[in-house]
């Protein structure tokens, strides 16, 4: 028994005499007495700031974007084409409204309370497709920090079809039970044939520019060009952001795990879960890219006793153990990539362009990838430069060229000066994420990425510093966000490495453009050298060779002439 | 109504004539059907990255990390200064067995279940007193990866005296419900009067280095130097932390809310739960550091026709709004601190010089200040430079002088390289944080802070660069983390002012050791130029003077020792 030299030896010999005082005893019969359970509600409300419910800027921007994605949601799952209305009024000093109204399917009466009034509750969670939402936690957490704050209900409109009444109710949230508490319940006129309508009150702060709900929902807008969405800020006009094309985003289709995706405690809770009577049937049944072919391959592959005909719920831990190591050993196709809808690199393009001004554009979407069985696909963009050179004179001299308005133009402010990092616009599922951008895995892929090859300046361990915009864009049936806020993407292997393969596409093609910038500043230069030389040389061949001023001037023509085409220009 | 301009107006031209295909329709009543409740063991299960489980490196490091908070938690609550052994096995290639066992008071039988199995029990998260476990998840979550990833139950021997017989149980968790479930409980020997042991299988991998169980060992013992550890890695000899003090820190107080942190909606909800049967009662029972008088002075200042009478279950919404508005304006001195022990100067200066090689070590305790009514106190530490004035060299001429050793060893590890940025020690209630440096409080503390003006390097929006390490911890009877890992502090205003004003406390300190050491510099170039050139003014004397060659070495002699002199050096 090796043991490491003693810290601070000479206190252990200062205190070899005293014996340690027990100044308190409480037993472990003491200790059982004060265990509890703690409820969800109880646990967030604690802990709010996971949800995004620190700071009252931050705490309303949280809540629209958990209202409106739960919008876009309901409007794609019920194909219909989505208009949002965001309002923000202001209550008092410190109190804002936050109103979210679709034209969505609408909630039935019965689901009302649960779905805005009990965290962790929802229709997402257990499937696997691609959706904004996934948590079931987000719209309550919203409505929770309101009657914290406020003390005040939430209002909640709905109405499912014309045929049908609109349903008004008043609620909050029993946060030691985790319960819906509907205050009142009536029906009343509206003017919608259906969708849903939100409105909180809480304690908020709102404000414009960089992380406001301004560029929050003009960044929605990008990522989501099939929806129409109308904004009023408090005091202010309406806004109006119309749709640019009419058809919804693919539909993404519901999948099964992906076999190679599942831990062994996971298969051992499905095998005891399941209905089906054979071995070979559960395989095919519960996971996707299983055929008779494929489960006959796994089961031989088990040397456990296990036969196709098996039946699950029967299969002890070690057979499982010996069946979990036959499936991680099979070949099984990648998991199908039509559970994933990308935006696509016309679109972002599209979207880059109109909404900011630049002078070189790129986008890349990459194929479908897999982490822990989740199928995921990740695009990028950039926009660089500003347009008249402006990025290449930057990118030469590095000097500070853009001067910064008092008053932030949400589209100006999205390019920053030269000498600034690239700014990121990051997606996950068509959400713009705005916060805790360093914990971010896109954040990671981009400072992972070696710009200095395509023609950047990069410090080590930073971001690029070019007067850029990247985009960055994950798409999968499961987001692992950092935390339940959503801001950051966890920095899972495969999704970094995609992250960067993608950036790396989009790279290449900025370094040919940055190093046709610096050819062109070259060429010109010599140019200039040329156009001051040349008369020189024409004076000095009149001399040596006695011309007359017409023909020097000719030679000098024709040299020029002939130098420039030698340039290749 | 402005609208502003619609988006690519060419694709609006294009589709005018086509009508959106509404491709599904799934209705309200429909998609009623899917709304399922989420258990919170199902969320964490597939979202265990939340929970450091993401990657089988961390999350080993992750379940020893529990384990050990939990031991020293119950320990310290016991009055038993704590003795832990922390060992790890190789199972096969991909499976290890994390081992922690304590002296500490044990657990009840009864208990064993719901603490090791259910996710969201516990005993510190419904008081406000520092420990290092809060939130009643880690442990039964470690418990539940290594099910996840093994199939394996979890074994736990208990001993709660010496007069009660140990007890073993093997239990897994059921997710679907999050309730413990029990494989099998029976009395055995064991050689320990009281304490806990917990076995854990699971997918691991085991490395040194950074962020490994070594590295987060030896920062637990600098930050409890009470506790000894004993440690076996897979295949290794014991090694041994002694403690360096044979007392526990000073017992906390348990505290009740100060009445500035509380939210609305949170009295509203205390006076409907209370026991009190007057509004002054209340306001002196339920909250910290409110007295009659402060009681009478609040009532009084609330315009709602209260009285220090009112029965507080009677209070409605709009009179409760106005109390609330009463408290926040009334004077209430602070929260008491008591509920707090930093580790002190003292402790983290003998910390830092042990473990640390360094020339220059600094350490702060700050005040206790207050976050959402939560008290805290910030603690910072600096060891800097290289003894022989390596820091001094680096600063000067930014070489790199430290060569990387291949095999790591984690004390020499903790200082860098002169040229690259600062180490972090980061610590929550005495707990190491490993990960997530990016996303901490304290880093964005440490960036926010002008090291420039302690005359060291520092990149904008990056650490200093210097061979320095710099240790924060910060106490609290709730730490705000950003995830339930507990691997970064949330960014609160009150708490990154504080880390900054710790830091500048230090920084301050370090600004006049560089600077001595940077005129120390200048004075032996001086000192160099002088002996130099008096030779040669010597001589010069000599010529013009006319002085014997003594003459001349005695002038030269006096000279020197005239011009030392009047360097006040």
């Amino acid at each position: 028994m090796a043991s490491e030299k003693t810290l601070f030896e000479e206190d252990i010999a200062n205190q070899k005499n005293e014996k340690p005082a027990p100044k308190r005893r409480r037993t472990a019969d003491e200790m059982a007495t004060k265990q509890r359970e703690i409820s969800v509600s109880e646990f967030f409300t604690k802990n709010r700031h996971l949800l995004g419910f620190d700071s009252p800027l931050k705490s309303l921007l949280t809540a629209v974007k958990e209202a409106v994605d739960n919008s876009l949601d309901a409007c794609e799952e019920a194909g219909i084409l989505p208009e949002l209305l965001v309002e923000i009024q202001q209550v008092n000093e410190k109190h804002y409204r936050m109103i979210v109204e679709d034209n969505g399917p609408g909630v039935v009466k019965e689901q009302i309370g649960k779905i805005f009034g009990k965290l962790l509750y929802g229709s997402k969670f257990h499937k696997l497709s691609q959706s904004r939402g996934q948590q079931g936690i987000g719209i309550s957490a919203a409505g929770m920090y309101g009657q914290l704050t406020t003390g005040k209900p939430v209002r909640i409109v709905s109405r499912t079809s014309a045929r049908k009444k609109p349903i008004e109710i008043f609620m909050g949230i029993d946060t030691a039970k985790n319960k819906p508490e509907i205050h009142s319940e009536e029906n009343i006129e509206w003017d919608k044939k259906h969708g849903t309508r939100i409105e909180i009150e809480m304690e908020a702060k709102h404000q414009k520019g960089v992380r406001s709900i301004d560029m929050y929902l003009k960044q929605t807008a990008i990522a989501n060009p099939h929806l129409t969405l109308h904004y009023i800020a408090p005091g202010e006009e309406k806004i109006t952001y119309e749709r640019n094309v009419r058809v919804l985003p693919p539909e993404t289709e519901e999948i099964k795990p992906h076999p190679h995706g599942v831990e062994l405690g996971r298969l051992i809770a499905m095998l005891k879960n399941t209905n089906c009577r054979s071995l070979s049937g559960f395989l095919q049944e519960e996971f996707c890219r299983v055929g008779p072919k494929v489960a006959k391959n796994i089961i031989s592959g088990a040397a456990a006793g296990l036969t196709e005909k098996s039946y699950p719920t029967r299969i002890a831990r070690g057979a499982a153990s010996s069946l979990h190591d036959s499936i991680q050993a099979a070949k099984i196709s990648s998991p199908p990539t039509t559970c994933i809808a990308p935006i696509g690199e016309e679109l972002i393009l599209k979207g880059l362009k109109k909404e900011i001004e630049a002078d070189f554009y790129v986008a890349a979407t990459r194929p479908a990838s897999v982490y822990r069985g989740n199928p995921f696909l990740i695009e990028a963009g950039i926009a660089y430069g500003k347009p008249g050179g402006v990025g290449l004179e930057v990118e030469e001299e590095s000097g500070r060229i853009k001067k910064r308005k008092s008053k932030v133009d949400v589209t100006q402010d999205l390019v920053g000066a030269g000498d600034d990092p690239a700014r990121l616009l990051r997606f996950a599922n068509r959400v713009p994420l705005q916060y805790q951008q360093s914990a971010c895995a896109i954040n990671k892929g981009i400072i992972g990425t070696n710009w200095k090859s395509y023609g950047l300046t990069q410090p080590r361990g930073s971001l690029p510093i070019a007067p850029m915009v990247i985009f960055v864009h994950i798409a999968s049936v499961w987001v692992p966000f950092t935390s339940e806020s959503k801001e950051a993407i966890a920095s899972y292997d495969e999704i970094l490495k995609e992250i960067k393969l993608a950036l790396r596409e989009c790279g290449r093609k900025l370094g040919i453009h940055i190093r046709k910038g610096k050819r062109i500043k070259r060429e010109f230069d010599k140019r200039s050298h040329i156009e001051k030389y040349i008369p020189h040389i024409g004076v000095a061949l009149q001399d040596i060779l006695d011309l007359t001023n017409d023909d020097r001037d000719n030679t000098v023509e024709t040299l020029e002439d002939v130098l420039h085409k030698s340039r290749k220009f």
